[in-house]
C-alpha cells in the first residue's frame, strides 16, 4: 500500500451548515456538492477533503460515528508567518467557527492556534518552522 | 483562508502499535519519529498524515479527545483497479487491520471496501471512477 492519501473526509450532522461555514464563511469553493449528502473541496494537489452527512457514512461503512465531545483528529493549514495565523483566525471567528483558541508559541518550536467547524471539528492553523513544516508551505 | 490542508493528524492511544501497523506491517516510511510522541508520513505532495499521542493532543487542543466507538472520519486511498483495492485490503489485513470490509460496488459508481487501523480509524480502499475520484490518482 502506497503511502498516500486521497481523500480526508468528515461526517458531519448538518451539511447545510457546514456549507454555510466552509462555503459563505471561509469562502471556500466547492468542487462536488449534492446537497444533504456531500460536499467536497480541493485541499491539495491531489487531495480533497470531503464532507459527509452521516446517513451515507452509516450506510456504507457500517457502523454509527462515535458523536459528542472534541473528535480525535485535527486538520492543519499551514502557514508562512505568525501575521498569517492570527488573520486566518480571526476569519474563521468571524465565519462563526464555534471555538476559537488564540495562537501562542509553542515548545515545539512553532506558533498555532485552533479553530472548531460546526461538528467540532478542530483546524489547526500554524507556522511550523521545522523542515516538515515548511515542506507543506505553497 | 486559503483551500488547503497541510497536516492531517489522527490522536492514538498507543503510538507503537500504530508503529507497527504503518511502518512494520504496510512497509510505510515515517519522515518524523519521536518515540512515544509523534509519528509523521508524506502522503501527498504538500501533506503529511501525523499520528500524534493523545497526551500531547489534550495538553495542546485543551480536550480530551472523544473516544470508543467508531471515528467520524475517513481516509481514503484511491487506485485505478478494482485489483488494486482487493490487493491493498488484503494487505491491510496481513498487517493486522483490526476490521477488514470487502470490497463492493458502490450506489455512487465506485468500488470500495475499508479497514480500521489500530485505533479504530477507517480507511476506505477504492476505486472511483468520477472526475474527482480520477483527479486523485498519482
Amino acid at each position: 500500500m502506497d503511502q498516500r492519501v486521497s481523500f480526508v473526509t468528515l461526517v458531519v450532522t448538518d451539511l447545510e451548515a457546514t456549507r454555510r461555514f466552509y462555503v459563505d464563511g471561509l469562502g471556500w469553493e466547492p468542487e462536488v456538492h449534492v446537497t444533504g449528502e456531500v460536499l467536497m473541496f480541493r485541499v491539495a494537489d491531489k487531495v480533497v477533503l470531503s464532507l459527509w452527512a452521516e446517513a451515507g457514512f452509516v450506510a456504507e461503512v457500517g457502523h454509527a460515528p462515535t458523536r459528542g465531545g472534541t473528535p480525535p483528529i485535527t486538520l492543519s493549514h499551514n502557514l508562512a508567518t505568525t501575521d498569517g495565523v492570527d488573520t486566518v483566525l480571526e476569519q474563521a471567528r468571524a465565519a462563526g467557527a464555534s471555538e476559537v483558541l488564540a495562537a501562542e508559541q509553542r515548545e515545539w518550536g512553532g506558533y498555532s492556534g485552533y479553530f472548531a467547524d460546526p461538528d467540532g471539528f478542530r483546524w489547526e492553523v500554524a507556522v511550523n518552522p521545522g523542515e516538515i513544516g515548511q515542506s507543506v508551505l505553497p
